[in-house]
This record gives structure tokens, C-alpha cells and sequence, in this order.
């Protein structure tokens, strides 16, 4: 399952938020998307040609399991690559939430081939594995310091061939890793990682599995509800956007779901996925988190697919929250789940939408408890533990409402 | 009035819908949008900064009328770039519907003092005007070739300071110019245009005059709108994405005319004017373009601003292009407009729709007829050929419907 999710850290995620004159203005920031999106049937026979338009000459080819292989995609890319005259080398074997291991294979293997440029063939698990090939490949460091808080200035240039439509880490700066000692799983950024182009065939999705189909879709749900849980006021521009790609996914989903050749419906989806995480729709606001990182355990812990576990969590999180903003889950209620405002009691109104999202969930397949997931009740301390303090962590979690481990631990508890 | 429109010249215009297996796909696309955005209070304090990065050294200052010189704005400006070292000349005077005159006397001057990069300070008048500049600069021929036609291939770099919320020039490759021999108001486009870098301070924008404001929101809508109309089908996650925009700008509109201090709508609207109009939401699908069109006739001949003529022009294109798509009215007239479905006779909703926009537009401020554009009846034959026949063009105009010389009129005829 190469589904895989990202934690933000775009400039926008340190500061809470600016009091100013007694109310909440729009922080001020900075917006940079610079890679170049292919978009359509067939477009993967073009990758030769944007290798070399983004001055590539000998390509390291990477990818997940055996799916590239038996769809043909591996073989139309090489082609194209040969037929620009473009030297490979090749490194499969990605796994869902990638290792590190994998990781400081392909940069070994960079060095030792002179590779000048990091081919990403797969979901969100090869492109973050990509990612951080590329910035470790011309790094003297380990790798894993740009996943302890260093942020990437310098890395090879990097392409992508987006084969699940999920973590949005094709048009993003960002990259999640697992280290094996500890199965930490954390995040790095920096502009150097942005994609300098992605292909993007919907047609590429067709063959996956409903089950990682609906992974994908809950990933990118996820993706547009970390930034709609924001404590920035009067951020009308950017709650409309994120609303709208939600209620895309909610009109699209389902018919993926029930026709996994529906090519609309995938465009659709795959577009949606982009958007909902370059940040153009989460700018000038806080934004949450929350579900990534109490996610992030258990899919460290147990393996499960990323966007399984926030269809567990999702629900959890959004009810332990819910009375820190009464007003902010019944808006998404009433525009996104098109439940009926409750002028009288706005709290059953914003239950309503977590429940709507909750039966959604469910709808495509997804599982509703850590039961489901194969976790087990006598974990949740530890995990919320490592939530909280593992790593480069100090004590608390969450952009929306900050969360101590006794928190976590109720989340947790909520999902049993 | 610095308010100016674009057409749009991108790719997925030139075909007018795919057919596949009985039905509409989406059109296969690519987008690239790699300006820099710099977003929030005091921002153009950096612009020394950001020629920098950019690769500047000697700048041309291009800008409009006294504004920029009366609110301090230009002094800070320069002073960012003088802290930076970077030496620059000044051209100031661009007119609303700017002129090939100023271009022909830019370049001249930009060859002159070897000027290697353009800053305009300004709406989108100015900034169509520098990148006519940027482009004539470095092109051995006469700068009108590539209003004919000719894509921009080549340009000095570019950067702007937004003062003005409207064209989404900040963000697009497009140039529109009037030509003073036969005022013909023609279009380019070309990634060479697009802005380095744009810093985006919605305090800037506060000065201007609430019927200049109105014309902003009004090209932004007009944007959205060409888009929105499409005659390819299952885009889904564009459609929700305009439609998100202009529930922004139905919000926001009216509380920056009634408060011309509140920066919260003022920053909603800025981003949504770029995210309108930098094709995120106008990518795989047809364009119409028949409104600005119509209305570029009007701000030739009157030298009225491009926004109120849009607000005379829209209701009038729908108006007469309803019938062609009953239900994409009525999608807008209840997603947007809040209107009741009347599943009996849909077409009542779809005008519903149109009449809301029309009200809508009055109610900022906006004219609703020729007659206050002050245009004249007798001139609407001569304007209706000119659109369909005048320089460039072939017979008809419209990507939504196709329309001849004897439709146009009837159009402007709804105006009066």
C-alpha cells in the first residue's frame, strides 16, 4: 500500500496566531509552487522529455513493488527515456510508509552512478523515498538530520510519476520517512524537494485496489481538514476552497469506489489531491495536524495503510476538539455534509457532520476502530507517549487545540 | 482606473471539447504557475530583496499615476532597493486600458539605461504594460507582432507589487494592450511573462476609490465566470473550486465597499483575484472568454474602466447564451446565488441566477447599461464587427457558444 501522508511545515504552521488590535488577522506569508503538473492519458510517454527539460542526463529510476512492473508503466518510461537518449539506473522496492534503509540504499547508489536526477514512479511512499534520496544523495550529513528539524536547502532535482491519487507529495515540499531504529516516523520540507515536474496519468490509478483507492481519498480529506481546523479568523478565500475540494471528494469518492475505471472521476480526484496539499488552499492560517500526528503512530507501529489510520482518527480527534470551536465544525457540517443548521443548538449540527464523515468513511471501505486497524489498547499509553515526547517532540501536539499526552490518550481511547 | 482584464490564451482553449466513446473527458493540460507570491502587511518593504533573488540589478520602475507617488508607496519601494544596492530608472504614466505609446517609450528607455529587470508598481494595467516592456526589450522586431499572435518566448524578467485586486495579471502569463492606431485591444501570453515574483499587501489597496474596488471585484468574477462556462463535462473539482471563489467574492465584495479599512476582506479578495485567475481552477476544460471579449470593445471605444463594461456585458452574455446550457445556470444559481432549485422548470433558476448577479453588481456600485458606460446605440454594429472581424479575427467569438457578427449585436442591443 504506497499511501503515505505529510505533516506541514510551511512557515504558516509556527506561528499560532497574530492578535492584532484585539482581533485575528490573516498571517502574512509566502507561496512558491513552482512544478511543472503534466496532466492526462498517456502523458507518462513524455518523461523523457521533461527529464531533459529539467537537466537530467542520468536518471535514478525509483519505485514500490511490482505494479509498475506488471502495468507496463516501468517499460513505457525506460522507453521514453531512450528514446532521449537518457542513461538509468533503477531502485524498486519502496515500501508503504518507506524506511530509511531503502533510503540510504538509493543514496549509495546515486554517488556510486553519478545519477543526476531522482525519477519518483509510484504513490507518496516513493516520492517522500525519492525525496530524501535526492537531498541525502548531495548531503555530507546523515539524512535523517533534515528529518530531525534541518530544513532541505540543496538536493538533486527530482520527478515524479504520480501512480495513487493521496498524499500530494507530487507537488509538495515535504517528505515523511520511518527510521527503523525506533520506528520514528517524522517529516522534513524544503523547497529544493518540490518536484521540478509531475506527471500525472489517472488512467495509472485505475489498476489499484479499492481498498488503497479509498487510503488515498481519506489521506487527501485529511490533507483539506488539517488546514480547515484553523484559528485564524476571517479566512473566507481559503475555507471556501477547502470546502469545495471536499465536497469533490465526496461527490467523486463513491463513484471510484463503485467504477474503478471511471476516468473522470479520477481526474477529478487526482487534481483535488494536488490542490488540497500545495497550500493554496491553506495559506494566512494556522493549521491543525493533529490527525497526522496521532496517525502517524500507528502506522509505525503497526504498519497499517496512513490513510486507514485517519479514518480511524479523524472522527476521534474532530469529537475531543469539537467544544474548542462549536462554530467551525457545524460551517463544515451545514457547506461540506449538507446537514440542516441547528440555530438552537449548532453542537448536535457539528456532531452531525462528524457523523456524516464517520458513515462516509465507511462508505468506501474504511475501518472505524483501532480494532480494525489490529492495534491493541495496551499500546495507546506508549503511543501517546511517543506522540507527545518522541523524538524531536516536547510535550504537546496540535495547531488547533494543543494536546497533552493524558489528551492523546483519551483520542485514543475514543477509537476503541 | 487601473483595472484591466486578460483573455486567456492557454492551451486547453484551442479545443472546443474532446469527444471519446460517446462522451466529454477531460482535456488532457499541463500548468506551470512558479511566481513567487509574497503575501501580508509591509511586504513591499522587501522588494529590494526579491529583485535580488530574481536576478536583477538594473530595474525599471514602471507605474501609473500619482498614487503610488502620493501614498509613499514608490519612496518605500525605492528605498528597499537602494538598501540592496540595485540601481534603477523610473517610468511612470500607464493609463487604464494601457497604450502601445508608453511600451514603445519603455523599451526604448529600458535598452537605453540597460535595464535587466521590470518592477511594476501598480494594477493590472501596469503590469500588462511592463511585461509588453519585458517582452519588446530583448525582441528585434516591432512589440505588437506578439499581439498578433506570436507567443512570448523571451522576456526580461518581471516582478510586480499589486496595488489593485482585479486582473490576476500577478499570476498569469497574459498582456492585454490597446494599440493607439485603430484602438485595437489585442492579448498576448507566453510563460517568459509570468511574474518572478508579486508582492501581494492588501493594505495597498485601501486607497483606492470604491467604484474602483467595484471594478476589481467585478473583472474577478468575470474570470471566474468565463471559466465556469464550459462545454466539457464531469469537471467537478473546477467547478468547485470557481465556485468556492465566487461565494468568497459574494462575501466579501460588499464589506470592502461598505468598510474600504477592513484588511481581513481586502486579503480575501487579493487571493482570491490570483487564485481566480492563474488557471488552477480553469485547467482540463473549456473556456469561454465571450464576455471579455464583448466588453474589450467598449473600454476601446469609451475608454471606460474593464470592469464596469464587464458588468454591463455579463448579464447579457448569460442572458443570451442560456438556452445553450439550461443546468450549468441553474448549478450556479443555487451553488452561488442560494437560489431554490425549481425542479419543474429549471430555466426559472437558471435566470434567478443572472438576475442575482445582476444585483449583485448594482448593488456595489456598478452600472447596468450601455447608457451609463456612456455608449452610444448607433456605435453597436461597428463594435459587433470589430470583435468578430477586426484584426485578428475570423467571423465568430465565444468558447462556451459560438457567436457571429449578428449575435454580438443582438447582445449589446440587451444592454441598452
Amino acid at each position: 500500500m504506497e499511501v503515505s501522508g505529510k505533516i506541514c511545515l510551511h512557515e504558516t504552521d509556527a506561528a499560532l496566531y497574530q492578535e492584532k488590535e484585539g482581533t485575528y488577522i490573516m498571517d502574512n506569508f509566502t507561496f512558491y509552487a513552482p512544478t511543472y503538473f503534466v496532466f492526462g492519458k498517456d502523458t507518462e510517454n513524455e518523461t523523457g522529455k521533461y527529464v531533459k527539460k529539467f537537466g537530467g542526463s542520468r536518471v535514478l529510476l525509483h519505485y514500490g513493488g511490482g505494479s509498475a512492473v506488471r502495468s507496463g508503466l516501468l517499460d513505457r518510461v525506460k522507453k521514453s527515456l531512450d528514446k532521449e537518449g537518457l542513461a538509468y539506473v533503477e531502485l524498486g522496492g519502496v515500501k508503504p510508509n518507506p524506511r530509511s534503509g531503502l533510503v540510504y540504499e538509493g543514496i549509495d547508489l546515486c554517488r556510486k552512478e553519478k545519477a543526476d536526477f531522482i525519477l519518483a514512479i509510484g504513490g507518496g511512499s516513493t516520492i517522500d523515498s525519492a525525496k530524501a534520496i535526492a537531498a541525502g544523495a548531495i548531503y555530507d550529513g546523515d539524512f535523517w538530520d533534515y528529518y530531525q528539524g534541518k530544513i532541505v536547502e540543496e538536493a538533486l532535482p527530482l520527478g515524479t510519476i504520480t501512480t495513487i491519487s493521496a498524499a500530494g507529495s507530487e507537488g509538495s515540499p515535504d517528505s515523511v520517512i520511518t527510521k527503523e531504529e525506533g520506528m520514528y516516523k517524522r517529516s522534513t520540507t524544503g523547497e529544493a524537494l518540490r518536484p521540478k515536474f509531475t506527471i500525472m496519468n489517472p488512467a495509472l490509478t485505475e489498476t489499484l485496489p479499492p481498498y488503497q483507492t479509498a487510503c488515498g481519498i481519506t489521506d487527501i480529506i485529511a490533507h483539506l481538514y488539517e488546514r480547515y481546523l484553523t484559528n485564524t479568523k476571517e479566512v473566507e478565500v481559503t475555507d471556501r476552497m477547502i470546502e469545495g475540494l471536499l465536497l469533490t471528494m465526496i461527490h467523486e469518492g463513491p463513484r471510484v469506489i463503485a467504477d474503478p475505471h471511471n476516468y473522470e472521476a479520477r481526474a477529478n480526484i487526482m487534481w483535488a489531491g494536488m490542490m488540497a496539499h500545495n497550500n493554496s488552499c491553506g495559506v494566512g492560517r494556522t493549521q491543525d495536524w493533529t490527525s497526522h500526528d496521532i496517525e502517524h503512530e500507528l502506522s509505525a507501529e503497526y504498519d497499517c495503510a496512513h490513510g486507514a489510520g485517519l479514518a480511524v482518527v479523524m472522527p476521534a480527534v474532530f469529537t475531543y476538539n469539537l467544544k474548542h470551536n462549536v462554530m467551525r465544525f457545524a460551517q463544515a457540517a451545514v457547506r461540506v455534509w449538507g446537514c440542516e443548521m441547528n440555530f438552537e443548538n449548532p453542537e448536535e449540527t457539528a456532531k452531525a457532520g462528524i457523523e456524516a464523515l464517520r458513515r462516509f468513511l465507511k462508505s468506501i471501505g474504511m475501518p472505524g476502530s483501532l480494532k480494525e486497524l489490529g492495534a491493541k489498547e495496551e499500546d495507546i499509553e506508549k503511543m501517546a507517549h511517543t506522540a507527545c515526547y518522541g523524538d524531536v517532540r516536547t510535550g504537546t501536539l496540535g495547531g488547533f487545540v494543543e494536546l497533552k499526552q493524558k489528551d492523546v490518550e483519551n483520542i485514543y481511547r475514543l477509537m476503541l
